[in-house]
């Protein structure tokens, strides 16, 4: 696994080696917390011995087997689940990846140390990240998605039946094989006929794209919560991004969540938007328990040309159409979209002006 | 500390002895887990020594400061805080109390093994669980607080003009003592010469309530994340509230959230409001990332009388008029006072209707 910056570091076993292939048991670091002052170890063993002796760090868990999940939010937080069993621990030539069942969440799956989803909220997040985009232009029918190799944010992009053209854009084929394996109701997306996968690096696919192809881009990529993948996030990127999308045409991002230390530049991120897309650019949020802060945000921005009320989706979601989903959705509807835009005070205060 | 079902117990040291007095220390038990197959042992130490030998439990934490607050929602869960220094640990007739610097949370208490607040965000849950009844009917003048003795949501209530009195009734004096010493943000609220203090049992205090005498009432007692203590949700004392109520007056009391596992039983605590104070009842959530399920749930009823729309604030608060507290409200407006009843469908489902 890459070192990105060394800070917190956890060490995972527990291992079912029926299960497991390619895989480094016994080792699994969680960089990428932006704080270097933390270190935290931890010592999975199913067998009652300890390994506390391996562990250089101020913390360790013993004598069973739990996941530590550090939070971005500050490394004075951890949110702990208990493990049952590891499904998978690979590492690609991108990032690395660790599945394990847990004992009250579903499978859990970590990407590069950062808690990526549990089975038991990830529609939260993979509901709102699609369908506040998609419900607040007219007809969508060409939608990118850019990372999201899990497959979930094209289960939902399936429930729209205006859609005629899905492709992503997703770097790892590592993610891809692993979610089909191991959680098949959110890998389903793959099984829309529309859906076109491209394995290429985001920033090299979206200069090859022509312009105003798309009616809607969505970017699932981060590191941590809410803080989307550096090179994802820059101007250039943006720009790209901008030139993609036809006139009028929408962005759908994950973004800091507000309780973060770091939400204070937030107002940044927006006039940067604003200078990018040059149409509608809204913050909104929504509640998922698995990230440290208990909320996620998103970065919903439009292109100038036909103006896009984010707050007001226009094109309301049919329940009726699952496409590739097992079931209705389970999150998303007209009036928490509205909702998902009203922040608290010290947030508004934060970004600078009432959204 | 009383043990209520002794399916997890926590051992906490790290104390600072110089502060602290009245303390048995090394020994906080966590009680009040639903589920009685878990069991989780802490050790703190502060002179790197070991006490793992001490552990009845499938979980050690060794080596430093951490606090483990295991979640209501089930026991494969806990956040867990970085503790810089104990500063209380006391035991009354009635609960046990728990204080500590935490690294990056401010101080956190901890009452009867669940986690009550921390600095950083309780603003939150107290301006929610104030405001949205007090600005949903027109000039409150006499508002009773059951609980609540950290007197946070005394300050809250003392930012609105119209209140002539505020009645509190606690039953625990150690609560309203060490919140005075340690939280004097929070505590400020007593500070209100509007405030009238009653030391007594909130169910027998209830009791005693001359019919119609309250514009609105807030319950603030609670265990765990959002299940009012027993005691204060059962028929008999909800009765007892309703009759202490004006016609058209209001009832705000924290409630189970969302995401937790008993939420599918929601609908029976709605409908046996509803048969109680027969006007509005509605149910709201905020986010709360101290809670374990990141959200925490309200309750509010309105008897029957004058309609009372609790969805659309009728009476906004003025944010110039600070009462005793230090600054301008951080979370509630207008705005997200609204969005507090949206809920995503699944919740909306477990309710049975939406609202």
């Amino acid at each position: 696994m890459a070192e990105k910056n060394g800070s917190v570091t956890v060490f995972a076993g527990f291992v079912d080696e029926n299960l497991v292939e390619d895989v480094e048991i016994m080792s699994v670091a969680a960089n990428g917390h932006q704080n270097g002052n933390a270190e935290m170890g931890l010592v999975f063993d199913n067998n009652g011995k300890e390994e506390a002796e391996a562990i250089p760090s101020s913390v360790a868990f013993t004598k069973a087997g739990w996941y530590a999940d550090v939070s971005t939010d500050g490394p004075g937080k951890a949110h702990l689940y208990k493990m049952e069993k590891t499904l998978f621990h690979g590492k690609s030539e991108f990032q690395d990846l660790f599945v394990f069942q847990s004992s009250e969440h579903g499978k859990v799956a970590i990407l590069d140390g950062f808690l990526q989803l549990t089975e038991r909220d990830e529609f939260a997040y993979q509901e709102m990240l699609s369908h506040l985009p998609l419900c607040s232009i007219p007809n969508p029918r060409k939608v990118l998605l850019v990372g999201g190799g899990d497959g979930g944010i094209l289960r939902e992009i399936s429930r729209h039946s205006s859609v005629e053209e899905i492709d992503i854009c997703e770097i790892d084929t590592m993610v891809i094989d692993v979610y089909k394996r191991f959680f098949p109701d959110i890998a389903v997306g793959y099984k829309d006929p529309r859906v076109q996968v491209h394995i290429d690096d985001g920033v090299a696919f979206m200069k090859s794209v022509p312009q105003g192809t798309y009616d809607a881009i969505i970017i699932d990529a981060f590191q941590g919560m809410g803080a989307t993948a550096k090179e994802l996030s820059d101007k250039d990127f943006l720009e790209s991004v901008a030139r993609a999308l036809r006139p009028g045409g929408v962005l759908s991002t994950p973004a800091d969540s507000f309780w973060s230390e770091d939400f204070v530049n937030f107002a940044d991120t927006v006039a940067n938007c604003r200078k990018i897309f040059k149409g509608s650019v809204n913050y909104a949020w929504t509640t998922v328990p698995a990230y440290t802060s208990g909320i996620i945000g998103f970065m919903l921005c439009s292109k100038e040309g036909p103006t896009v009320d984010f707050k007001h989706p226009i094109n309301p979601l049919n329940q009726e159409n699952y496409g590739v989903a097992k079931g209705p959705p389970k999150f998303y509807n007209s009036e928490i979209h509205t909702a998902a835009f009203r922040l608290p005070s010290f947030a508004e205060k934060a970004i600078g002006f009432q959204m």
